[in-house]
């Protein structure tokens, strides 16, 4: 592959280097080849790593002396709440245990204040406009709450070390409207940026013109290290704490990608204040979230040391993924002006960014020769990336071998868009 | 005891009678029992019954040959579809699956509808006021949904075969803000009432003021049958059908007191426009339920039949405790005037009604004497019972031996409480 810069080509280079692609496209599309590389689901082998967390449970009387097969415990099982509190540094006491995931917590929260309001506030639903900051690109399951709800979504632009912030400083100082933001702050999807700790301090310390401002802390991938050297994410709860903001955000983590996808633990630490308001309509709304598997995750995961070790053995089987699509992009276009790209060092995902305009199209021409990857646009507020240029990788769901392939596409495709896209002007 | 009708006796007979019963008051408190009747929760005994629904999962692949540890499958897995279609009568494409409480689905409907709105009608949320039927004495929790999210509550007095459906008529075809309507059809909370065909049929074809009229039909009971002989509830998803108004209901169901209180699965069955719209929602609110659970709780009930069996085992468990109730009412209050009871043939209660205006005091001095019953009121909406006459009896927790003490402090405090009265007057 050419090294050089496809923006200092000549017309007769690029009509050269077309031709090539077009015929490497052409002989990959005649293969038949069918690959779904869309979500980031984890792989059979991963699942299998925690088929433990599938076993009977024989022992249900807690350390409480109450039997979980039964009603009751709505705030989650003492041993669960240990359990997060350990492994996330927080204090068992500001934990609430959900359902099977978090998602549905956070989507629980919208609701909940949009239709009860919180600290005294006037409910949501009963404002001319609500509007959200949306680090992006960020993940689409997010967004796509904010849409469902009409809940107005404003881009904030991807850092190195989170979020723009002074961007967001400003906007929330000025606008009594922006009544959140989402974050995931730990090798965040799909970038793999982790949040410095300048930029947890400057989030829970910044003014708000809302006094009912909640920040919704995605922590999805707080366990998800690629490498031995793990990225330490500072305690927002503690800084919001210190910083005379303590009911300022809702902190989320599950076990989904730890044992089971959709058959995990969730659960939301937040202040005093949050969590009478969480536990006050989470009993409208629950008998109770499911203990018995609470239980079940609890024998297999066992402790904080325990689930280091057992996040090891994922990574072993996640990094050579990564590194297949690493390598490749390096290989591809270091140097080339085809694509920018992160390299994360934990969480499920590579994002790149392709030549300005260019995504959708790749995206189009990966499928129709066999591919498919995350929808472009789906990683911007309302599936619009402004510049058609991020394109999702995740990595985690197919075998190496077919990886591998996708990622031989992906990259054709990416230069054709582009060179097609150059020869055109 | 004296079978003489109380309001038939004379001044002197009631002081004899208050004597005696001061007397045994006293006794009792005195012997510091403490028992706690005031939930329907299932006793240790019935759980054991139900272990066999929480041993491991082996087998996670799916007649769909899906992998069920990983996303996917929003709407539940097909064999639990099928299972829950054969359990009811009903269709497999009419169901969509839920996660551990039936409460939550009929929880998140209701936010739905007021965020949402259905069939092209404006959200609740946007309305001057929403109304519900109330049919009461009902189910704690259908009420404190509705008052938690602002919707006023209608009592609709109850009838040997339903809801009193002349007053309903009236009241939805006069009213559209009267959007929708409670109703546990089959051995209905407290009472053990069954809807007759007639009640279903009328339901289904009753001419509503408002549109976007529903009903929210919690079959809590469905299979829970106290007896061999089983009583038949009319399906009313097809009765609604074939009265032109397909969209009226949603049909909740669970396993919760089938197999582990909390940690079952829950069912939503409803129309085509109907799924739609709760598909949407739930597709924004969670990455789905949890399916391994589905597989677990299929494993140990495998079909209706099999599940029928286990109902029986069940049903003769609880048995014992509802002949305890039952005898113990009949021995102390037939022809006494101190209170009317119904005679249920399954479901979890048995509900009485005190003389007028003794509900509150009665369930007062039974908790000063150690024993506490679900708290008057609780039956009705608000909290109000007009009567104050209406007493949840919650058999189904305490081994024999104590529900057989609270039963004679009960009684005792019913009629201690009416000879008060009928003293001081």
């Amino acid at each position: 592959m050419s090294e050089q810069n496809v923006l200092e080509m000549s017309q007769a280079e690029l009509l050269e280097l077309s031709a090539e692609l077009e015929e490497q496209y052409l002989e990959f599309k005649n293969r038949g080849v069918k690959l779904d590389m869309s979500r980031g689901r984890p792989s059979a082998a991963q699942l299998d790593i925690a088929q433990g967390a599938a076993e009977g449970v024989e022992n249900y009387i807690g350390i409480n002396k109450f039997d979980y097969r039964n009603y009751g415990i709505l705030d989650g099982i003492p041993e669960m709440k240990q359990y997060f509190a350990e492994l996330l540094g927080l204090a068992p006491e500001e934990i609430i245990v959900g359902g099977n995931a978090s998602l549905n917590l956070m989507y629980d929260s919208m609701t909940r204040l949009l239709l009860k309001g919180t600290a005294g506030n006037k409910p949501w639903k009963d404002l001319a406009e609500v509007k959200f900051l949306c680090p992006c690109p960020g993940y689409d399951r997010h967004f796509a709450i904010c849409e469902h709800l009409g809940i107005k979504m404003i881009n904030i632009p991807m850092t190195s070390t989170g979020p723009d912030m002074d961007m967001v400083e400003k906007l929330v100082a000025e606008d009594a409207s922006i009544k959140g933001m989402w974050c995931v702050p730990l090798y965040s999807n799909p970038e793999g940026i982790c949040y410095s700790d300048e930029t947890v301090d400057r989030l829970a310390a910044m003014k708000c013109a809302a006094p009912d401002f909640r920040i919704f802390w995605d922590n999805a991938y707080g366990v998800h290290h690629l490498y031995d050297e793990e990225t330490q994410l500072k305690n927002i709860l503690e800084a919001c704490r210190n910083a005379g903001n303590p009911d300022r955000v809702l902190y989320f983590f599950s076990t989904s990608k730890i044992t089971f996808p959709g058959a995990g633990v969730s659960m939301v630490a937040a202040s005093e204040n949050n969590r009478k308001e969480i536990l006050k309509t989470m009993g409208i709304q629950t008998i109770g979230y499911d203990k018995m598997n609470q239980v079940r995750t609890l024998n297999f995961l066992k402790d904080a040391a325990n689930t280091k070790l057992h996040m090891k053995k994922l990574a072993d089987s996640l990094r050579e993924k990564f590194d297949i699509v690493l390598t490749t992009l390096e290989r591809n276009f270091a140097g080339t002006g085809f694509a920018t790209w992160h390299t994360p060092r934990g969480g499920y995902f590579v994002a790149l960014d392709t030549m300005p305009g260019c995504a959708k199209e790749t995206i189009r021409l990966a499928a129709d020769a066999g591919v498919k990857l995350t929808e472009a646009g789906a990683t911007f507020p309302y599936h619009n990336d402004p510049n058609d240029s991020n394109i999702r990788i995740a990595p985690s769901f197919p075998p190496c071998s077919e990886l591998r392939e996708a990622m031989y596409l992906l990259c054709i495709c990416i230069k054709l868009t582009a060179v097609r896209k150059l020869l055109m002007k």
